[in-house]
This record gives structure tokens, sequence and C-alpha cells, in this order.
């Protein structure tokens, strides 16, 4: 658990990336009953180990409070024993899910008998970089055994040893299953010349998928040799349709915003039609401050409550994650709809509408991961979808779209079955 | 078409990368019909401009024997008539495909009355490098605006003026059919520091598909910023198991290796189990000699025919593209599987043997993208699984693996429709 001197460093991450490229060809082939007893042994263990890992904790968070870390950060970073039972439930959970691997996507006959099936199989060795949450370190852990993956864990320097104790949990279950403890792996070093190891093991990992805020994001997509699944912030919108049911604009708005702000499925701007504006806004607005939200607004927001301030050009592609809230007034629904794909970062935005050809307009031209009629952003998370625990929202177009579980970290092969069928010429 | 100053090569790239992009944005809603049409009337000019084509490839051709090229190269490079109606059948071969635009891949009710959507979108503009095959041009352009891409195509220096020719044919259909020209596009310069700019149009082009050889693959892989759907090599293998079928044995090996050898899915090596090498590699290997192909073998195999040279450590990573072929005397399955898994592409393996637990073992752990049993690895082609046209095989791992149709080069997106429903907190 001691910090590595940088000359240590390469043979270490090339001895982790060996082992894990080992685990996963063991876990490709486990049994879904095994995987599922180590995350169930997993999570007895972490409820066993509470102690520890609080201790462990409490390291973490002194370290943090002298480099004084801001509260919002340490709030993160802070485990409790209500927290150590939801990671514990957590892990309980991904067992519970049905395992991806091995089903069959698809089969069908060619006229020459060949018999073509489609089938999940785990993507190999999954790296996740991330940042102060030691939760993470248990929820990508565990989907990544759920999807028959091992894992390569890169923690943040803050949470460093409260990971290797939730970590240790995770090879208690690991072993008391009968599979290897080299199946999840976290980093054995704050050392940042670590992840740019990481970035080009690309024969020892298969994936990459960073977790944090945007020059994390930025870093790892810039330098690696990996495919990366991104996970980039959540620049979602609320817009009020011209035809929007006044109460509905303003639950939604409330919620989507103020329900929790550091969420990536947090609304940060709110667009409103220019017809319905001095209507619908005022109250929309007042509720909002009376909710502690802080506003920015077009010149046109600024005219309907003194509270507002003047948004300026960043605002609209600043991701707040906090009780600040971008307000613009668009003349139309082409308008939001243009707004939102060059300002948003194609994670999830939504309309508030009672007309259903603005409603189906928006949802086919909104270029969005995931988007909404008369929903509140704030449903976008694996969960809430029904797909169980997850490892982020992916903003890339490739492979994995929206809420990432464990079926997203999964890939699949074509399995063809003949009888000494031979090509024609 | 003449070749541009690298002085006007960003300016130029950039006004192709915002054309792709608004063109996306309009494909993205083109009805399937309208997409159709256009790739029908691209058939027939392809057919009306067959002299305009031929002239053109003749002026690549006579540019190629100049600069010496090799005869086979002429041969990818060259075009006939015959060659430039399979270029128009192909382009309606992918009109007659089914759209996967708009397809609900899955839809869902959740206990709050939310209703969830998984849609198929386009990728949204692909930016598609390749090397000599002029064919290419209509092929990867046909597929992209079937699944609604816009595309920048980047030729080979070698088909340039052939490219620009089928290009004139694409654009053509486009127009007729009231789509914009910029759908699809060429790179209109030679100069290889298009390709670095191409990578780096991050705002611009979505997906980088690279189609040649290993040298252009791993330039795109080390350079891009964009995601990548790499189509590597094809180190194909075809094992021999103890309970092979001498007859199929023979049938699958030649097949495999010698019906063509220049394509992805030809057969680069041969394993064997030792129990049955004396008995089943004698015919085979005079088989092979007496239909031109060359043999390298480890000792074992060397002492069954004396034309088998001396196989070296590279030739078991070596795709040969060529009438050679390198053979192996393995000890067992376990070993043929991990000979496979350490030296070959993960692109298309094949086992013969009529032992249904073996088979089964090979499909399962031997890490490539198609496994095969009893049937030649020759059948690694879209076409052959009834995918329609495809661009290659990708040997990634995310998103596509396998045959690269107008089906994988979409996404999707998560539709949610609610009636108000806000996040409880």
């Amino acid at each position: 658990m001691a910090t590595l001197l940088s000359a240590n460093l390469e043979p270490t991450m090339n001895r982790l990336g060996n082992a894990a490229r080992s685990a996963a060809v063991q876990l490709a082939s486990a049994p879904s009953a095994q995987k599922d007893a180590a995350l169930r042994a997993a999570a007895a263990a972490c409820r066993r180990e509470a102690e520890a890992i609080l201790a462990a904790n409490q390291r973490d968070l002194a370290a943090a409070e002298q480099r004084g870390l801001a509260p919002a950060m340490l709030d993160r970073l802070k485990l409790t024993p209500g927290r150590i039972e939801a990671i514990a439930a957590g892990l309980e959970a991904i067992a519970a899910q049905p395992d991806p691997v091995g089903t069959e996507l698809a089969r069908w006959q060619r006229p020459n008998g060949l018999d073509i099936a489609r089938v999940r199989v785990p993507l190999g060795v999954i790296g996740i970089i991330y940042e102060s949450r030691p939760n993470v370190t248990a929820d990508a852990g565990g989907l990544c055994l759920k999807a028959g993956n091992a894992a390569i864990l890169r923690s943040g320097s803050e949470s460093f040893h409260s990971s290797h104790a939730i970590l240790a949990a995770l090879q208690a279950g690991l072993a008391e299953a009968g599979l290897p403890a080299s199946a999840i792996q976290l980093v054995p070093t704050t050392d940042r010349a670590a992840v740019g190891l990481m970035l080009r093991m690309s024969e020892q990992i298969d994936v990459i998928v960073p977790r944090g805020g945007r020059s994390l994001i930025e870093r790892v997509q810039a330098d690696s040799r990996i495919p990366v699944l991104a996970h980039l912030e959540g620049l979602c919108h609320v817009y009020l349709d011209q035809a929007a049911d006044p109460e509905r604009a303003r639950s939604i708005t409330l919620n989507a915003k103020m329900r929790r702000t550091g969420i990536c499925g947090a609304a940060e701007t709110l667009l409103v039609h220019q017809a319905v504006a001095d209507r619908l806004l005022p109250p929309i607005l007042a509720a909002l401050a009376e909710a502690g939200c802080a506003l920015r607004g077009d010149a046109a927001t600024q005219a309907l409550d003194p509270r507002v301030t003047s948004a300026s050009e960043a605002d609209w592609s600043t991701e707040y994650l906090d009780a600040i809230i971008a307000i613009k007034v668009v003349p139309d629904l082409a308008a939001a709809i243009a707004h939102i794909n060059r300002y948003g970062s194609h994670h999830t935005d939504s309309i508030v509408t009672d007309d259903a050809a603005a409603a189906e307009r928006f949802l086919a031209e909104v270029d969005s991961a995931i988007v909404m009629h008369n929903a509140s952003t704030q449903f976008a998370d694996g969960g809430e979808f029904g797909m169980g625990a997850e490892i982020g929202i992916s903003t890339g177009r490739l492979h994995a779209r929206g809420p990432v579980g464990a079926e997203q970290l999964t890939t699949f092969k074509y399995v063809v079955r003949g009888q000494g069928q031979i090509r024609p010429a």
C-alpha cells in the first residue's frame, strides 16, 4: 500500500496487467453462480470489515482536511456506516441482476446450412480511472466482475486508503468463491505517471473508462492508445415549449435542477419559448430562488425578475454541478434544439410540452444519449432505467451510449457451426 | 481534383468537415426511400459514366506502372466494365437492404410510468481512410449513406482519379434524390498530412474507419483523437483436431488457404493435433503443394514432407495474403487455443472435428470475432453472413466486432416519454 517510486512503476504496472489478463481468461468462463457468490461474499466482507474501512477512510479524511479540500469534496470522500451498508447492498444488487455473458443476441441459418449465432462475451480487461468517491471501487469492480471482466482500478489519491480497504473486501469475496484475487486490482500508488502507463498498456487493457472531471476525461481521451468509454460532463437542458403545462413546467424544472445539484443528470440550462416566457417563467424563477438557486439569464429573463443576473456566453457551456441555473428565452422549438445540440454535452435533455408533434421533433432532433418528454433529467440513471447499477452515463457514440451497466461492459462474438462447408469460388 | 498545397490543407479539411456535419443532420432524418433512391441513382450514374470512370482509372494505372507498382497491386487498382457493373450492383444491393435507422431495439415501462425506448440512430460523420481498391469509394460511401451518416473518404493516392470519378457518380445520385452532395466527400489531395488532420477533427468526425495494411492501421490507432473502428489484419487459423474427419480436414484447409489468398479471411496458419498429424497431414501437404502453396512448418511437419521448409517464430504472426502457409503440430486442443489467442489477430479461426465437446470448447475459448466449427475461414464476410455489403471485418472489441455493415455504422439513443414524472428525493 506504500507509494511506489516511479522507478518501480513500469514493472509494477506490467505485473498488474499480466495478472489481469490471466484473470480475465478465467473469468470469461466462470459460471454465473460463482461470480454472484463472489459478489455476495464481498458484500459480507464489507459489512464485516466496516470498522477497518472506516479507519482507512479517517486517514484519507485527515489528509484531505490538512490539504484544505473543499467541504463538498470532503463529503464525497467521507464514508459512514450507512454508506458502507449502501456499498454492500449495491454489490448484492449487482449479484441479483441477470448475467449478460453467454446470451445469444441473434441466431440464424444461411441457405448453405451454416448456423450463425451472435453471443455476448466479456470485454476482457477494463481500466477504470476515477476521482474521489471511494464507493466507485466497489461499484466498478463489482460490475466488471459481473460481466466477466478483470478490472484494473486507479482511484484518486484522496481516497487511496479507503479504496484499498474496500478492495480488500472485494478480494476476500473473490477468494471465498474460488476466483483469482487479480480479477479486481488497484494501482498501488498515487503517482500520476501510473495513469500515463495505463493508457498505453494496449496489450493488457481492452477498454479505459474514465470517471471524473472534464480535465481528467480530456487527458485520457487525448493520451489513450486504448479505446475509451467516455463519461463526459452532463450539461443537461430543460426546454419549456409553447405548449408546456405550467405546473409540469414548474415541478420538472425544480426537480431537474434542485433535487440533487451534483449529479450529471442535473439540469444546468433552462430554455423557454418566447411566446410563453412572460407567463411561465416568473413563478418558476421565484420557486428556484426560494430553493436557493442562483439565476443567470439573458436580457429577456432579467426583465422578468430582479434576482436574475446577467448570463455570459460561458454560462451556456458550464456544468455548474451546483445551485446555479442559466436561463434563455428562445424564439421557437428549432432554436431550442439548435442551442442544445451546440452547447450541450449530448447527455440528457428534456422537453416539457403538451404538443405531441413538438415533442416527437425534439426527441428525434436533439442529438443526446437520452432525450425526454415531460420528465425530469434527474431520471438519467442506470438504476432508474431498470438496468441495475451503472458505472456512469456514456456521452460517446460508440459501443455504449447512456447508462453503462454490466451489459454495456460486454462485447460479442460470432459462433459459426458448419458440417464441412467450403466457400465456392 | 488538383493536388493542394499543404498551406491550404487545414482550411480545406475544415470546410469538408463542416459540410459533412451539416449533411449528417439532414441525413439523420432522411426517409429510407430517399436514401435508397440516391443509392439506385448512383448505381445508374456509375453505369452511365462507365467510360469516364475507366478513363480516370487508366490515368491511375499509367502512373502506378511508371512507379513500378507490383502486379498484385496493379490488379487491385484496375477497373474493368465488369468491375464497374459490380460496383453498381453493390450500390443497388445496399439499397435493397432494410434501413437500420429508426429501429426500436428495446422498449419497456418503468413502475413510475416512464416509457423508455432504445432507438437506432446514425453515428454521424464517418471518416474512412483506405488504400488502393477504388471500389471502396462506392462500398463505403454507399453503406454510410444507407445508415444515415455523412462520409469523408480519404482514398489512396494510387486510386486518386478513379475514386474521384466514382465519387462524381455517387454525388450525381445524391443530387437526383435531393440529398446534399456533401453527404459523401473525398479528400481532394494526396498529401499525407490530410490524414493527420482528419484524425484530429474530433468536432467534425465521430468515427474513423481505416482500411488497409498494418502500418496504416497502426498509425491511425496511435494518432487518432477520434474513436477508431479497427480493421486489423486477418491472421486466421485452421485447427485439425484429433477427431477431425480427414476429408473435411483436407477440403476445409485447401479452401481456407487457397480459394483466395489475398482476403482477410484466408487462413495463414494450420495447426494439427499430434495424435493425427502423421495420418492427416501428408495428403493435405501434397494437395497444398500441388495447388501452388509454399509450405513452412515446424520440425514435426518437415519430417512428413520434404517440400516443407523451416518455419521461423515470425511465421506464426505473419499475414502472408499469399500462397504460403505456416504449419505446426500441437500437443492438444488447449495448446491450439493458446497458440491462436497468442499469435492470432482475433479475426476468424476454425476447428475441424467430429468431437462436439472439443468444438464447443474451441468456440468458447478462442477469443476471436468469428469462431467456426467445420467451416472454411473464407466465410468471414458480411455478404456470406447475410448482412449485405460490408466495409470490412472489425477486429476491435468495442461497438462492432466482425463484419461491419450498415447496421454496425449506427448507434442508438434512449427516448424517454413521461407524463410529468419527477424523481423522488
